[in-house]
């Protein structure tokens, strides 16, 4: 795919990956209305296979592959949900699927992709070394890689989502997800803007790796500038091809404090039972902290995953 | 309500209630299914109004007076979850609610109780003092006490939960809840024992309070040793009327240790992404033990609430 996607891509995703990712349930909170004043629908990715959405974007590149296409595997360096994903869609798929993974990972993260059946490579935890190895993997096995963002294939299949949402619910006035390297706010973005063009987009990010949201006052890709974050999801620089989509029409990118994204976060803990990881509360902290922008409106914010390491919370007395 | 309820009295309490508390989901993981070799159902009343199905039994209770009986309110000394939910379904009832409880509890349990709106009476941290404060108040305002499970209208509402379940779910082989002072689990077995009798009911127990255990086999009611359990719900030692039923349709008490409770309590927030407390994860740690008894059945589990300070986690490293 060589142009940005059109809403028959992503229908076409969807019809793809229909078979291999859950319809994700959309869920509300009276108590979280009334913290924040608005009515706040959301879209439960947490719940989503491998625990995150991006089980939608590996889908659909994986499977966009014909069978005979599929047998050399496919690659990636990501550790984290994305490593899963390409895990886990390879697997089902019948191909073998290679993560690249820096010797230092959790062991959270590594039994994670072992499950799905991946072959982990360990490199130096380095860019450098990362992509060497990941370079070297691809010529020695013949597998595909698989970028975690920045590709025309996954941003489709990560606007399923979107997509959902918009289905299930009417009349949403906004619609907001956390922006890392912009997989799923490009996605977003295109579902919004084809399905529902006057619903506005507006992005969370939080204030540590806030590189979308300069870029888009500066007009051009600003690298993010490496201060820590416990949204680790979010910790990548935004992909120049999600950049054009999000510049071409997303309203607003809000940013928010470490503090809030825990607070948000725990919100949401308490409040609604369910397990989502730092970045999901990213949305929900950037509507707390502006009540009054969204006092009374209809707001969609997808939850990106639920897989946390429970021996290692922020909630701290 | 003099007598053990029968399947009218658990129909109109369910009808009574139907308006103040949300019917709730039941869910399912494969990956719990395969470290079970069952088919598991959970019928979330995590999600429950309060976080608790407590709310179904003070609903039935409060909602089972006339609005001009209820003008003097309604006076508890528990201090968990039955505790909110009297606050909450008082409220809802337009009548004040009294709660008695020891001055060293917990802010999250204090808090709890007063954002429902209810009056919090302290007393000494002792079985007396909370007795003579809860008759105290009850004296000076006329309220009226809710016990929170030795009384048939909180059992008949407690019944409700199974009686969805039943309702939602075929062909279930068992149905399990833990056991404490008995309102979920007696409620429970009548549900069982009217709607399906063939269908087995099996309890959970923490080996440390295993009261209701060693009551079924000696045949008469043995008091709690006083053990600490993290399942706190569970402490109490089982009620009479609630023994009477439990003794006369279930099959079997399966204790659990510790350990055993964190580490199934940690799969289901693992694994389902969705925050249960302790006590819910009692019968799973039964299943989990007992893997061959309840191969390739179709157990039903009721997960109690889900109500957990954050900030004071069992796991650790």
């Amino acid at each position: 795919m060589e142009t940005i996607p059109s809403l028959s891509d992503i229908k076409r995703a969807h019809q793809r990956i229909q078979q291999y990712i859950l319809r994700t349930p959309v869920l509300t909170s009276n108590s979280i209305d009334e913290m924040t004043g608005a009515k706040v629908f959301f879209k439960c990715e947490n719940f989503q296979k491998v625990g995150s959405f991006k089980m939608r974007g590996a889908s659909n590149m994986i499977f966009g592959f014909r069978p005979e296409e599929r047998v050399n595997g496919f690659a990636t360096h990501s550790s984290g949900n994305h490593a899963q994903a390409v895990a886990l869609a390879s697997k089902l798929g019948g191909s073998k699927a290679y993560v690249v993974m820096p010797k230092d990972s959790t062991r959270v993260k590594i039994d994670a992709v072992k499950e799905y059946g991946a072959e982990i490579i360990f490199c130096e935890p380095n860019e450098k070394s990362r992509q060497e190895t990941c370079d070297k993997v691809i010529q020695d096995t013949g597998a595909i890689f698989v970028h975690p963002f920045n590709d025309y294939r996954i941003i489709a299949g990560q606007a399923t989502a979107a997509k959902e949402f918009i289905e299930e619910v009417d009349d949403l006035d906004v619609i907001m997800t956390p922006v890392g390297g912009g997989g799923l706010s490009a996605g977003t973005t295109l579902a919004a803007k084809y399905l529902d063009p006057m619903m506005e987009v507006i992005l969370g990010e939080p204030e540590n790796v806030d590189d979308t949201y300069r870029s888009l006052e500066e007009g051009k890709i600003l690298p993010v500038n490496g201060k820590p974050t416990i949204a680790d999801g979010l910790k990548t620089t935004v992909g120049d091809k999600n950049f054009e989509i999000i510049q071409s029409h997303v309203k607003q990118v809000i940013t928010v404090s470490e503090k809030e994204i825990v607070n948000a976060m725990r919100m949401v803990w308490e409040r609604m039972k369910i397990i989502v990881e730092p970045s999901s509360a990213v949305p929900l902290a950037a509507v707390l902290k502006n009540k009054k922008m969204f006092n009374n409106k209809r707001i969609g914010i997808i939850f990106t995953g639920g897989n946390v390491d429970l021996f290692n919370l922020p909630f701290k007395n």
